[in-house]
């Protein structure tokens, strides 16, 4: 672990700085899968299935005996934890539904602001040994209650052509519509395009390794909106004397098991709290099953003593943390002046991992800095405003020389003359 | 026009087809000057300016002298219009503040979510003899209700060196914390990196030509986020014999007054009508002086004929249009069924010229069918939710066996520490 002892200002970028990935020779893998899929549907996806993920198959959509199956497969203890999961996330998000706002902001002239959900949206979920059920949870159950139609879902098989029954379970719990083993690059293209298959769909969410990365990215190009743009997993911990230092290295080393490339790092206003975090993190990394993915992030944290609350919450600003772990006495402070965060825990009994898995907010948070203008997956990423206004024969009366008087100095007059017109009819 | 009679569904997509914009050669460019900025800073712009605007430049600061004068240069006829939209737009977006959201999902789970402002905003503003001063009021009035701290705004100037002072005047009342006179794809490059005298941003509003649309795309790779993608502005008319011929002609014209590559499509359950729209746009057309625009936007436009009011509401949703002029009797199955739309202008005194200058809403919408995914700027396009959680010893009893559970099961040892310490230290 890397201890910095009250950088200066100027070296902060430097000290903050994040891993840059090179995308460029991805990139020219990924766009040229992308005009195979355009062109051959889903006999290219067969191929690239067969290529990657070692296997043919009868069928890329989900049977409902395979979710069946999955559903015995799950024991009832884990059935038990993701209802209780699904439970707090859909209370926290359907509170996040906001009602019709209507204004009229001049006699006879009725605005109004209106949610509606995007009809079809595609959500990836990747493969391997451990199958990240959660994110579906996360993506599936705002989806449902934003009342997106069609509600699709890709996720590589493995070499039997199965997917872990964890993730059918999930999906088919959270109303999923319809669930397809196509994985990678292939998965990604299918939805932008469709395939004779895979419907396409207005927007992609979830996560993936750099090829999955840069094919949301590039899927953009094609018209289709993604969640956000993805760099590695993230954690700051801000922690004062007040902080446990045991529960601040097992928060730290929850994050460093997610990648070598995951970011660690600890901010504290306390020598002696850093040094007990770093004995303690050496200390509990031993019987980790993924010790040396863990190690290899853990030997690039960051332990950084600054004296000065106000220095901490600037520096944090700064950097714009995915997840940030606030474990002060002066919490009120803090929780003010932070603009620039993901999603924030607050104290010693609010693990990042609570989060993850079940409090109920969203854990699809925006990495490399985004959070400084990107919001975590909410809600409304499943909606789109739509305005709306109908003007009285009064309300045109009201404004209707103002806008006449503007778009003539836009030099627009068909705009000025879309009114006289309707004035003149009124006179 | 061209007039298309009940096409089979399978034709929609080659009907509704939007004219492709052909980026690549134009990115070559774009990635040139950004690579330039980056390295060489405001020595860069400053040649750009020479090049591009035909000026050599003392500072491209706007001063305050340059803001005063302008004040005295706009008559108090469009002053008073300005302010009037400018009250209305206000009110509108005003009302879309939302509280922030607080849930105890379980008990002593405490989770709640609050908007916080975009630090640092950019605006851009092109140039030319008609200045869309509108546009600025539709950006920094939004900007400076969610509280944005820096508001920039970057404009070309003339071969005098000057801005016009239209956009000088709005941009002063609205609350634009710098202006800068720079144009072009040097203006987004200097947001995107900062240069000596301009700030960088996080994110970049506003419309442009295509050199200015690509660079705004070039900029999200560099961490930056922008409004939305933008293509061609478009108009979709959905009008039955219960429409005035006469306005929807002059709507139809406002659209294609903006450029030739506008699109303007009329849908309608009656014959006779649009044979009625037809003949007074040949009319209207003759006297406009962006005649010529208007003649080659009209000649490309589309009336297409449907036999009945499900087939239009579908084929509209096909479309997604940015502006939506509906009149029609039957207005509430229209705007049920609305799924992909920017903004809908409802019955016969409400012209898109309403909303594009002063009913209040904004007139920064989605084009090119992204109505499907994307919203229109909002309040909310200058903030991004954040989450927060605080969690007590009783909370992570509550829930700290579900999180073992699921995150033993994604094979995630350290996510499940982080809360078994916490546990234990309890019992």
């Amino acid at each position: 672990m890397n201890k910095i002892y009250n950088p200066e200002r100027s070296q902060w970028k430097a000290v903050l700085k994040r891993p840059t990935q090179s995308v460029s020779d991805v990139e020219d893998i990924v766009n040229a899968v992308f005009s195979e899929i355009k062109a051959g549907g889903d006999s290219v996806v067969s191929n690239y299935t067969k290529k990657f993920d070692g296997v043919v198959l009868q069928e890329a959509l989900v049977s409902s005996k395979e979710i069946e199956e999955s559903i015995k497969l799950i024991s009832n203890d884990l059935k038990s934890a993701i209802q209780q999961a699904k439970n707090n996330i859909e209370k926290f998000h359907k509170a996040q539904k906001t009602e019709k706002i209507t204004v009229e902001t001049a006699d006879g002239v009725l605005c109004w602001q209106e949610k509606r959900p995007i009809q079809k949206v595609g959500l990836y979920i990747p493969g391997g040994t451990a199958p990240l059920f959660s994110t579906i949870l996360m993506l599936a159950i705002p989806a449902n209650i934003a009342g997106c139609k069609e509600i699709i879902l890709c996720t590589p098989p493995n070499k039997e052509g199965k997917v872990h029954p964890a993730i059918l379970y999930a999906a088919n719990l959270c109303g999923v519509t319809k669930i397809f083993k196509v994985g990678g690059i292939q998965a990604i293209a299918s939805m932008t395009f469709g395939t004779e298959t895979i419907p396409p769909v207005y927007k992609i969410f979830g996560p993936g390794n750099q090829f999955v990365t840069v094919a949301k990215q590039i899927a953009t190009k094609y018209g289709v909106a993604i969640d956000m743009p993805a760099g590695p997993s993230e954690l700051l911990v801000m922690a004062d004397d007040t902080a446990n230092a045991a529960f601040v290295a097992s928060d730290l080393l929850s994050q460093a098991e997610h990648g070598v490339d995951s970011q660690v790092i600890l901010v504290s206003t306390s020598k002696n709290f850093i040094d007990a975090v770093e004995a303690e993190v050496a200390e509990q990394i031993k019987d980790l099953p993924r010790k040396e993915i863990a190690e290899k992030a853990i030997a690039n944290s960051k332990l950084i003593y600054v004296d000065s609350q106000q220095t901490a919450v600037d520096l944090i600003n700064e950097y714009g943390p995915e997840h940030y772990i606030l474990c002060v006495k002066n919490e009120e402070f803090f929780l003010r002046q932070t603009y620039n965060a993901g999603s924030v825990f607050i104290g010693n009994y609010t693990p990042e991992s609570a989060g993850d898995y079940a409090s109920g907010t969203n854990h699809t948070l925006p990495t490399n800095g985004y959070a400084k203008q990107y919001s975590g997956v909410n809600l409304d990423s499943f909606m789109k405003s739509m305005t709306f206004q109908k003007i009285s024969k009064k309300g045109i009366q009201e404004i209707g020389r103002t806008i006449e008087l503007m778009a003539e100095a836009e030099g627009l007059q068909a705009h000025k003359n879309a009114v006289t017109l309707r004035l003149d009819s009124l006179k």
